[in-house]
């Protein structure tokens, strides 16, 4: 009897959520490097990520979460980015000089680690809990950290020149892979980047190409309107 | 006549605070690959980082920031430490393996992007300025998510394995770096840390190094009482 083995590489786990902004960035990498993936969705918003099933993949019960095909259990979305960069170096997002790959890297972070944590579901959810805050409060919170955040990314940008098509060269990278869904955030919570030029000429490139366009919430499929 | 040329490597420009904790993970790093790093200090607490001077160094109005020798400058403390990486490969931050690096820069991250960005000085000033919040508030706050993020912390420690001296290993590395100020700064808002019991045991091992004793903020030239 003859039979053929089809060896084909197993597709990571993806558990994420259609909202959260980190899951966007790695649904962008994801695209962009053409990598398939298996999706299980964990709704933030009711609570999922707080379950014991979710809690044990991920003790710090956020989202994402990346299962390799061997079974290593990832966490953090530059985590992931640089698991995937290293694994499917093809179409990179990283440039290849140090130097370069330091600016990227450090204004990915400027987001990752200045932005996105203070509008976290859970941070706003301690402001209007036991700290009481009312909307005026929150809004203010918010347009003080996205709108100053994104305004320093614009002077970032600015000075690494605004000849290219996208953050950091012609073709998309780690910088526009976390600028996109950050800008996306600000338009959701009404924070007005009309004066950021470069910041928003930027997200108009990157959403003009599929990989970003699909990455998309609303092309989700735990999408809720 | 004769003259000698003697070329040195000229040492990058070091911006950082004693106190700042995304500071002391650079020079625990500086300290680990042996790198000579002119330091000028920055006063936080004063403000200084909003000063024209700085501010065109650093949009963000952040530290660290680090000047390479041919002049790029950098910022964010986790693109720093993935540049001396890059440039400073002999004593390696991170491992070889790519799950393995993914869990540690993930781990790094896990306090990078979740925890220290909550205790910022700014955020602080923030809960105390336009929020109101009273000193009870800011404690509840400063527990919250240090107390929180710490105990992440642990399980993802117990789930590596407990029988390695430090973080991933028994040569210190990335997660070390960003573990032991972050347990300074717990200390610091006296979080109760007791409980975690492998954070403490990882802090205590990595204390007893010399790199790590050094870096202290109470050894720093702009350190004050």
């Amino acid at each position: 009897m003859q039979h053929t083995e089809v060896t084909t590489e197993q597709a990571p786990k993806f558990y994420g959520y259609f909202r959260s902004s980190s899951s966007y960035r790695c649904r962008i990498a994801f695209n962009l490097k053409g990598v398939q993936y298996d999706f299980t969705p964990v709704h933030l918003k009711n609570g999922a990520q707080k379950e014991a099933a979710f809690a044990t993949l991920n003790p710090q019960e956020l989202l994402p979460v990346l299962v390799t095909p061997t079974g290593a259990v990832l966490r953090q979305s530059l985590a992931i980015l640089e698991w995937l960069e290293e694994t499917h170096p093809e179409v990179p997002l990283l440039p290849v000089e140090r130097e370069q790959r330091a600016l990227v890297r450090g204004f990915a972070q400027a987001i990752a680690c200045e932005i996105h944590p203070l509008q976290n579901l859970r941070v706003l959810q301690h402001l209007r809990g036991p700290l009481g805050c009312d909307d005026t409060q929150v809004t203010q919170w918010l347009h003080r950290w996205i709108g100053d955040g994104l305004a320093a990314c614009e002077a970032l940008l600015n000075e690494a020149g605004t000849d290219t098509r996208f953050c950091f060269g012609d073709t998309p990278g780690l910088a526009d892979i976390c600028l996109v869904p950050q800008v996306f955030s600000a338009e959701r919570f009404g924070v007005d980047i009309t004066g950021l030029h470069r910041v928003r000429e930027v997200c108009n490139s990157c959403n003009d190409l599929e990989a970003f366009a699909a990455a998309h919430p609303a092309q989700q499929p735990d999408y809720e309107p």
